[in-house]
């Protein structure tokens, strides 16, 4: 991790999400909130992580405010990690991850957990990038704009 | 890494689509090939990343499927990497990550680059879930459905 450029000064937005969630284990705990994990033991379990990996990824993910640190639901002594709003708000994020491995590393016929939307139990459409009138988006019609230098 | 888990044979999308894009430098390199970068001193330019890291990942990435190792565009003895069809598929994970960033990373005020649909050059509106009747999805209206049991 020597060589890594600190992304967090970064004018570019992804880089600086990428500070905080470009790891492979941050993004799957804040999966495993999403689907209503909130104890230590169950992330371990679920995800079968080292104790110290897990215990650093959370202090990362609480310093970052993307949980919090809470009392147990149940009023035993445990203590709970809860998705912040700035947490919930990464949802595109997991959704568009789950999406894109939908649609593209999976052989015909395997099976796959599904996104559902619960009113209708049916899965949910992909999530799309779409102009102000609603038309769809592709790479190709949109732009990056960088920000304007300091005069 | 003697610890990661491999998630390939994941049956949760998510799992499966971080074993590829599970990593800042990937995902950094994607987001450049998005914005039009090529070739390898361009990526090692941009991303101020070591050769043996970039070589590596870029190698990775071509072995997934998401870049192509293609002639240079301009005729020269250069190859170059071009996103593939899987590979535009991320678009969407780059575009929810710096929304992301965006909505929850900088200061009011503070510089960044922005996405601008092209057409109104104006920046995109932000990325939603949304069900078959184009109503937004808050998390909690969706819930993921493990695949079967075998039987």
């Amino acid at each position: 991790m020597g060589t890594r450029k600190t992304l967090s000064d970064s004018s570019c937005p992804v880089g600086r999400a990428l500070e905080i969630v470009g790891d492979r284990w941050a993004l799957l705990i804040v999966r495993d909130a999403f689907d209503g994990t909130r104890r230590f033991g169950q992330f371990q379990e679920n995800l079968e992580i080292a104790r110290n990996i897990l215990s650093d990824r959370l202090k990362l993910l609480v310093g970052a405010g993307v949980l919090d640190v809470v009392p147990a639901s149940d009023g035993s002594a445990y203590q709970e990690y809860a998705l912040t709003p700035k947490g919930n708000a990464l949802f595109p994020v997991i959704v568009a991850l789950r999406q894109w491995g939908e649609a593209t590393l999976f052989q015909r016929g395997e099976k796959h957990s599904r996104l559902i939307d619960r009113a209708s139990a049916r899965p949910v459409p992909k999530m799309v990038l779409r102009d102000a009138a609603g038309k769809a988006l592709d790479p190709g019609e949109t732009q990056v704009r960088k920000r304007a230098a300091k005069p």
